[in-house]
């Protein structure tokens, strides 16, 4: 059945004993979604709790930490927020892939694998449609539930930065503040805090970046000793492929990684004058117009010689 | 006169041959509210300039100099915005400082130095103010007035990212986009993209920064020689001083950039433990609680040593 927000919030209404669940390598919309709507079933006397997903790294974790059930909790209404498809989900949720009641997320792919589906494309953020369906439910924002909310909001639009923002993500966010959030302290945190392992490792990533084709191509490449030197997690590494293209001048950022299987990583960030995709697809990789990525099977000096000559390709228009 | 928007609106209503005045180092929101201004005054028919303003980076001539008056033009009413005081004028505007008709600006300490004062210290962004007396004259938002108030509200806020941003500024934002503001082009210039030098100046940040009092303290020197070799304008080293600040655990960032006068210039940011101006008095200086600064009349490395030495006494309660 295809959702509307209001039809969602009836179907919420009359259900009990709710689980959500959120998608692996989880972030700030996910798990800010999960908690946000747990918190508003709770308001409304329900019993709500969210899967315990052992991805979820600190920065995240008090969105959904707090709400994990006791072991011997009987769902009676599974509900997948921001999971495009149910092998998104974490190992640990697969044993409810098949019976997800409602699903409400913003990825356009869905398929809608469950009872409801609430599919929201275009919207930036799922906590945007969470904050649609709080309301139609008549509960209120209060702080706690506001603040899942804006973390998903911002996290999944840069603070608004990205060109994935909308008139509707500015409009939550003002609610969230008129809740009482506090924006700066949040965003301090999300935005504006570099572990020292994270400082370590930008350090090593400007220290080692070079250029090629008149500055148009930036390499950086973050060795396995320097990941083991400075202890950096795939929390200190988010987003760090970014860097590289935001040099003025710089069309394509190939950002290095290597892997403890010997094999290396590389995530590529291009402006729109370069294809990402058709330099990945080359190596067996894949992904977006502006931002792809590929593991190869090889050293990190033979992958940066075979992605450049990818790049290449594409620059002379063979590929 | 105290204005309110509408008294405001009314006053600029009955006037023609307007000049709009910004301040010195201008930024995104004097020169936004400016551009805004000025397209909406010429929307309904009147005439209307910037004044040329030679302190105007790359990054936001677009906003005045497109409307830099005739060498002959004599302007009717005098507008200043986002200036909160005359001597935050320009040398070249310095003429107008004694008849400003119109002031519009959201600095609290305005002293109110025009015939008309419409201040409203609460306000993030004077371009949010711009907007309400934009609507107020009944000239509806196009993508051009837009733009400029979108890089007013987002230039003094981080993005959305600072504890300043309130409720209305989300609502304003809101409004430029469904005007038709590209939000995610406009922040990737001013926000996601680093000049050559800008890159060269944060490799040597980053190489150079070292760590005091277990890890509280991060130093950060940016040498003469480095400014030289690298081309870095002050555009290039715009807001470098946050940056040890944002490394976990810091809670004093001292930047030093040694001047070609052989002083040497240091910018404090602090959390909310220290208090930043505390330490600059000592040596001279001052400024706020979290962001304060001085020069010092001696070379880099006596500085440094100064500096550290006046952060232990804040340390110690001593001062």
């Amino acid at each position: 059945m295809i959702g509307t927000v209001s039809r969602t919030a009836e179907a919420l209404l009359g259900q009990d004993r709710f689980l959500i669940l959120t998608h692996r390598r989880p972030d700030g919309d996910t798990t800010g979604s999960a908690g946000a709507l747990c918190l508003a079933l709770r308001k409304l006397g329900k019993t709500a709790y969210t899967a315990p997903n052992h991805g979820v790294t600190r920065r995240y974790s008090s969105h959904i930490e707090p709400y994990y059930p006791p072991e011997d909790f009987a769902p009676g209404c599974i509900v997948a927020v921001d999971c495009a498809a149910p092998d998104m989900l974490p190992s640990e949720m697969a044993q409810y892939a098949e019976r997800v009641d409602v699903v409400i997320d913003h990825h356009g792919s869905n398929p809608g694998f469950g009872r409801v589906n609430l599919v929201g494309g275009h919207y930036a953020a799922c906590a945007e449609i969470i904050c649609e369906v709080i309301e139609a439910m008549g509960v209120e924002l209060d702080m706690d539930i506001a603040r899942g909310i804006y973390v998903g909001a911002s996290t999944d639009t840069g603070c608004f930065k990205f060109s994935n923002t909308t008139s509707n993500t500015h409009l939550v966010a003002a609610k969230c503040l008129d809740a009482g959030v506090d924006g700066g302290e949040i965003n301090r945190a999300l935005f504006e805090t570099k572990s020292r392992a994270r400082y370590e490792i930008e350090r090593i990533l400007f220290g080692s970046m070079a250029f090629y084709h008149e500055g148009k191509v930036a390499v950086a490449l973050i060795r396995l000793e320097d990941r083991r030197r400075t202890g950096a997690d795939w929390d200190d590494l988010d987003a760090i492929a970014g860097i590289p293209r935001q040099i003025e001048g710089v069309e394509v950022g190939l950002t290095f990684t290597e892997l403890e299987s010997g094999e290396t990583k590389v995530s590529v960030r291009t402006t729109k004058e370069v294809d990402a995709a058709a330099i990945c697809m080359q190596v067996g990789g894949g992904g977006h117009l502006r931002a792809a990525g590929a593991t190869l099977p090889c050293a990190s000096a033979e992958a940066i010689q075979r992605m450049l000559d990818a790049t290449e390709k594409v620059y002379r228009g063979e590929a």
